[in-house]
């Protein structure tokens, strides 16, 4: 499929999408492939451009062990890529109940990812995520209505403490597209049954209300809401990195918890006050304060009138002085 | 109808509201009517609660003159307010074509009201926009793809630099509360034909997206993205602060625009450095610069390799020694 004439442009631009993801990588890579059109087109574009770039590729088939005959689409899977020229294993995992099928089985994916990477010895994971999966990402988190941490969507990019980097290099590319490049490589795709059921909100978003979008709003609405998730990205790593220069000045690592200057939070916008108060919490604690929470908090700064401490999931919120502490509740 | 036992929550909820909005204004306020449901909902609490509270209120009905019958529309709509205790004012305006119908008709109307409130001596003017219109208009806004600025959607308060304070105390209101308040105190709505005729894409949202994203998401979507425009609002409000404090110190005018440091823009975090470039090509040659034209600029301070001069509308960006130049184009 090297020199071929005429080469498919679907084809073409997966190739392309990978190339630059490649060209920030070194040694080896591991694809993650369920066999379905996303994952398949990235492990073929990857099988044609990794040796080119001297990286060593291996496809990881993840097998859930939750549908009948999960073993079989997963060793067809790896079959598959391994006749395209990858190296291909499949890795069993263990999905332990805990927050719910979808998140369990997510989970348990990633950490079986993780751990093929470090056996095999590859630093990155490429991720088969496409323009769409982030169109509907996007969706979903504006349901939940938390601003850009619910629509800044998923990461082209993220490295773990500990474990690979997770690489989405298909994120600017529609899903018709690796679908197409399938197809034009003669390379059959397997369809997951659950991405047709309707119990899933995601399945709802996009077999429902990204058609109604595109119909009612204009054909760009994918590629917009995918430009959305790009900005709210930098937004808020632009936040985080103002918190991660200022966080050490303002806090003070009290007998139970942990406290605020006031005068910090008073001085700083409304954006990063209210973004200092949910980091803290968050790290402090664990706890995902909600908007109306973060503002109860934020008030006993901004408008302070004797206000009583605010019970919050594991602690408590009050003034003491010119600081805002936040403790363990008894 | 101020003591009557069993006060309608629907009426409750709108005076809350106004009251609000009314504890910030002093002297005399207009409110903007229509005759439909949310601003006769408006009008409705603010005959209620500015007396009380010191304030002078007086409705300004504005014609558009582009519908037959608009006068009558307009005066029964007065009549309504007179009847129960507001002043009121029809206020004909000239519609000018110059953006597009819906633009022309918004810019004839805010001119109108303005130019009513300086008559009147309000500094404010209070807007009926509900819930449901900031819902729709986050909705519109993300079909554009442009990021905080696209989806912050109306502001609760925001003043001209010239003429009064635009005000919108209907904004954690839903649409259905505010016609349940005239239901309940017996008045009845207009009905706009524009409210229904799918060629304006607010409405095809309205009837088709947002009902949509209810079924598939939660009925909670609406209040999700009125949430979601407050986060962003503030997000946007605080990267303009960081502008305002550091522009001067950036960009220094040249022959024929405007240069601006590259070390300086390379320091900042991509969130503000994409902003800064924005705003000075809005502030110098009054130009929106789209997202990739705004990346390629960016390109010029933090991933020079003597990339030529770079065509943007009305102006072109290219880099002199440790600057980025923008100069108008020849």
């Amino acid at each position: 499929m090297d020199h071929r004439p005429g080469l498919d442009p679907s084809v073409a631009e997966v190739r392309r999408a990978v190339r630059t993801a490649l060209d920030e990588i070194e040694g080896a890579v591991v694809v993650a492939l369920s066999g379905g059109p996303d994952s398949l087109a990235l492990a073929l574009a990857t099988a044609f451009e990794a040796p080119r770039r001297g990286v060593r590729a291996e496809a990881v088939v993840i097998d859930h062990g939750l549908q009948e005959g999960s073993d079989a689409v997963a060793r067809r899977a790896a079959d598959a890529a391994r006749s395209f020229g990858l190296e291909a294993r499949v890795v069993r995992v263990e999905v332990v109940p805990a927050e719910g099928p979808e998140a369990d089985a997510r989970a348990a994916r990633y950490a079986g990812l993780a751990r093929a990477a470090e056996e095999i010895g590859a630093d990155a994971v490429l991720l088969g995520h496409t323009l769409d999966d982030q169109a509907e990402t996007v969706l979903l988190g504006l349901a939940r209505g938390s601003g850009t941490a619910s629509l800044a969507g998923m990461a082209p990019r993220r490295r773990d403490e500990t474990g690979p980097t997770w690489v989405r290099p298909l994120l600017g590319v529609r899903r018709r597209t690796t679908v197409a490049a399938c197809a034009a490589e003669s390379v059959e795709p397997w369809t997951d049954p659950h991405n047709a059921d309707p119990t899933f909100s995601r399945v709802r978003v996009r077999e429902h209300v990204l058609p109604v979008l595109e119909a009612e709003l204009g054909p760009g609405v994918a590629e917009a809401l995918a430009r959305t998730a790009e900005q709210l990205r930098e937004d808020a790593e632009a936040f985080q990195e103002m918190i991660d220069e200022t966080i050490e000045d303002i806090v003070e690592h009290a007998e139970a918890g942990i406290s605020i200057s006031v005068a910090a939070l008073a001085a700083n916008p409304a954006a990063l006050r209210h973004r200092i108060i949910r980091y803290v919490a968050d790290s402090e604690f664990g706890v995902s304060l909600s908007r109306t929470q973060t503002l109860e908090v934020a008030r006993l700064a901004t408008d302070w009138r004797g206000q009583g401490p605010i019970d919050l999931p594991r602690c408590l919120a009050r003034r003491v002085g010119a600081r805002i502490e936040l403790v363990a509740r008894a």
